[in-house]
């Protein structure tokens, strides 16, 4: 039985964990963790999982996670360099779900989170965990730094056509909508229904905090400096993520020879779907799929490419469950697929 | 020229006020007043309206009103209770969009809305402003007392058959859904959309404080006791009010001359259409109308009653403003047809 | 190795079923029936299944289906009636998701749906299939008719109360809203985004097909006649059915009396959970859940029941699932819960 | 009095451009034209303008139209290639709402739309009705072609760079979010609610028809060659258009230059707002407006420009009324602001 604990348990990201891994036979959630809702059950703050999820939300004692097997921590950027420095030495394997542990430099954090950092010590350390890039080096890791939302879904569409030399890497144009639930669960009125219902808006245009994470991983894949814009925009659904791409190619190349390239780069990966149209989140939303879509347009000799995930799954709580899995040796499906 | 102010401008049914009479040429909005927003453009809160609305948010002074032909009140109850009192003797007609001046009875206020009544001196002058039910009593009122969303739509439904002794009154069932807009402009965790969205939920169950207002105008216009349930439903949608009501019926009739009773009940009124067929709210977003739908059920003996608003212009602001027209002796659909 | 088939595979219902049958490890879908869409890969159509389900849809050719352990038909009203009796003597399960074998006369069938019932002959034979009510009957059974969506939301409220004589069985109003899957895979314009989102409608106000059902069921359990009005409305959602429920009280009773009763009433049943507060369909959306929330209003001596299901779950393919494990003598939730 | 007809009334756009002329006092609605629904009131179709329009739709008969002032054609692309021709000798002005007389090529009229252009005599004298870049033209005209909806969103975004030469005419990628009433009152499977809603889908990725009335229309602005990339996007909103585009910057400069350029370029342009922040969909809904955002981005020096429309008003019907006006000498804003 693999004994785990979930630190910041009562946010979205932490509840879809605790719903995944409540499913597993061979997985047993030993202490749920959310200061801010000690003492209440799990079932009040999400009664969709009453009856199923008998927890109750206890303070952060990181002692009292002593020789677990997988401790997992989804807690806000900022919160997560507090608590993972208290639990790496004490047990087997963290997965931060945050964003503090994703980039090798200090520095670059605190441009873009505008905050210090104070556990750069364990940057070195963590693995970024990407399954589809990394699994070997996930395998032997610790301290495994699960990718944002955005991140996933930009780089599972950019990693095969930039590091085979496909596309330039300068001039890349990603521009991502989200659904809500991104935002997490938040009582901001601009994220309140009658604000967020029949609207769009962009945000964070040039300084989300997933740039740096994109861009360096795309570098360390593609050899060379690689640039990119970034936007996101906050659209009216709750959950998925569709990334759209433009990127100038550097070779001519065809639209099959495209496909076949990514079918390839992916045919190991069991959650990554190369389709043949346009992809759609409805087919990838409650999944810890990928779908991805390519289209080369002549006219620019732009490479467009197209990609969706669930946010809260690919995005956030199924992906760490994937590095979970690969962290213990098991298969990557496990609990991921029903 | 109309001279006007709004109190508690910065909520949904303040700026509704305010987008509706900015575009008259025959008023003026001079004061725009919002104690937690003062010192900020209107724009800036509602940039809708930038261009349009230069106003800028004010703190609450009443005798900078002094003299103006109406001040309209957008507060929260409780907090209109404060207010009126000071505006009453120094402007000329008052128009509270709140529930303190809606019933006659301190006793059944507190019970409803759970805080004593401090002014409840003015409760026997104000004026119910339902005008399809007593625009003579609006025309000579100093101060009106707007009735609530549920309640538009639930009296306009039930007054032309309970009136005329077509249904028994006791064991009326109205049941209400409403969009988001109707909790107001607000940041509470359960109104955000990830909570919203595809979802619905029942709340205040037999308790909520438009239950009296209904229960007692209908019992004025029957000339005997009244019995209802009420249950309001959030559903994701911005605005509007679906309203069903099952009554049963008194005597034997016919869809026919229940149409007719109803169609000649609103003969004269500007904003309410009776339907052939099943009103829906899409009809009559953005409008000052209330459609209803009739249906005669032969096999439980009841009458099937169904009417749709907006519930921030005929819920709220619209019917401020048909308020307005009457108390100045203005046509009733002034500023509120395009 | 449960061999098994759909018939009407293309609807939502139908793939509902796909999608929880390929899941499981004791269960083969051999046939994969869609006359429409014969030759098409499942996933074509529902590109959520691509990798997960490689089956092909096929024409209905009864004699292909012999000895197979369990038929779905999930087929609209009209057409379950030709495809059962081809079925009945071959197989030996046939659960039918439509309605053309819920109601014991086919009479009452030919009023509520228009046209002729073409099978009746097996209307005595077949079981209404609410596993909360009749396990016996199903486990026996050869053909089940699986309850409709509103039927099994309004019947599991209402069974408690009106079974143990705490409500009257007359003047019982019923009012539902459900999400737009409940319509079915559609073309229809008044089904389209743009016509439903931000809308609400009633539709087919006293008499909807279900009605039938809900009765006849209802004066079975109480052991009397049962009158009741029945109206739903479609809400834009896409999953999620909410009913709310108002029924007289025989005598006099407590919150938690009832609370008790349906607690009882309920201890066996997995898929029912009864609130202690309102219930809301985001909780079971994605379940084979009922949630159940019960009010009592003193002051109307009324019993407020509300309920909520998925539509496409607990109201359709789950809930022919569950009855598929009860005719197998297998454990109610296989292949239910994640 | 202004004498119109709207041929193609029975769509969205001819709905909205019906409700807006509807609204003032001078301008007459002489003919309401729709084939498919000839005989039945408006209002049938509509019932929000049930007691506002008491119209009726008609057939086709051009001579019926003889000497009105102005005819608008709202018919598809390939229909209103039919039905212009037979109007332009008998009426004074007509525009055309639809795709087939906004390009000057009939060769890429062909390229785009997939059939042969039947009136490409007409092609020349039409006048690309885009009022902020061309309004003398506009004036003088006898048939304005209205630009297509994110054809609008994106040339009302990028004229100001690209006339100045801020920018670079290559390596344009513009992103666009539609809602769904962008395609038409739709039966298709694909347009329902329960596929739309909470989905996202890119779609005609490269292809789109609006893509040869931006290039040409930038190009003779910008006075080269210019190249471009769009990619549409159907998103689960009713109204509304979210365009984000990047283009590389040519020259060095800041913020506020481009704020300057931007206002100044926009200075008489009574429908163009240029924000200081990050514009969103909901502003615009239900006006005129198009709101358009800035950000200079040094780290890719880009500049990425955010505009936003309600597709049936600025981008079709808004737009043909803002085009009458300009043609008839009206103040441009007549029966366009409350």
């Amino acid at each position: 039985l693999i004994r785990t604990a979930i630190v910041g348990a009562s946010g979205y990201s932490g509840a879809e964990l605790l719903r995944f891994l409540s499913q597993r036979a061979d997985v047993a959630v030993e202490k749920v963790i959310a200061s801010s809702s000690a003492g209440k059950k799990v079932a009040e703050l999400y009664p969709a999982m009453s009856r199923d999820v008998e927890a109750e939300y206890e303070e952060f004692e990181p002692e009292s996670l002593d020789g677990l097997d997988v401790v997992f921590v989804a807690l806000p950027s900022g919160e997560g360099m507090k608590a993972v420095p208290q639990l790496v030495h004490h047990v087997d394997h963290v997965i931060d779900l945050g964003g503090d542990f994703r980039l090798k430099s200090s520095a670059l954090y605190e441009e873009f989170y505008g905050h210090k950092h104070t556990a750069a010590g364990l940057l070195c350390e963590a693995v970024y965990g990407l399954p589809e890039l990394s699994t070997p080096a996930i395998c032997a890791a610790r301290l495994v730094a699960n990718p944002g939302c955005y991140a996933t879904s930009a780089l599972l569409a950019l990693l095969p056509a930039l590091s085979h030399g496909v596309v330039e890497p300068h001039g890349i144009v990603i521009n991502s909508l989200s659904g809500v639930s991104g935002a997490g669960r938040s009582s901001a009125v601009e994220l309140s229904f009658a604000e967020v219902n029949e609207n769009v808006r962009a945000y964070k245009v040039g300084n989300h905090q997933h740039i740096p994470e994109i861009q360096s991983t795309l570098e360390q894949s593609a050899g060379e400096k690689v640039s990119l814009s970034f936007v996101p925009h906050l659209i009216p659904i709750t959950r998925g993520i569709y990334t759209t791409i433009h990127c100038n190619l550097r070779m001519k190349t065809t639209a099959s020879d495209v496909l076949q390239l990514y079918t390839s780069y992916y045919a190991s990966a069991p959650f990554v779907r190369i389709k043949k149209d346009i992809p759609q989140i409805r087919n990838v939303v409650n999944t810890n799929y990928c779908d991805i879509g390519l289209v080369i347009q002549e006219r620019t000799q732009q490479l467009i490419i197209m990609s969706v995930i669930d946010n809260l799954i690919k995005g956030a709580a199924g992906q760490a469950i994937q590095n979970m899995n690969i962290m213990l040796g098991l298969p990557e499906e496990s609990g991921l697929k029903r």
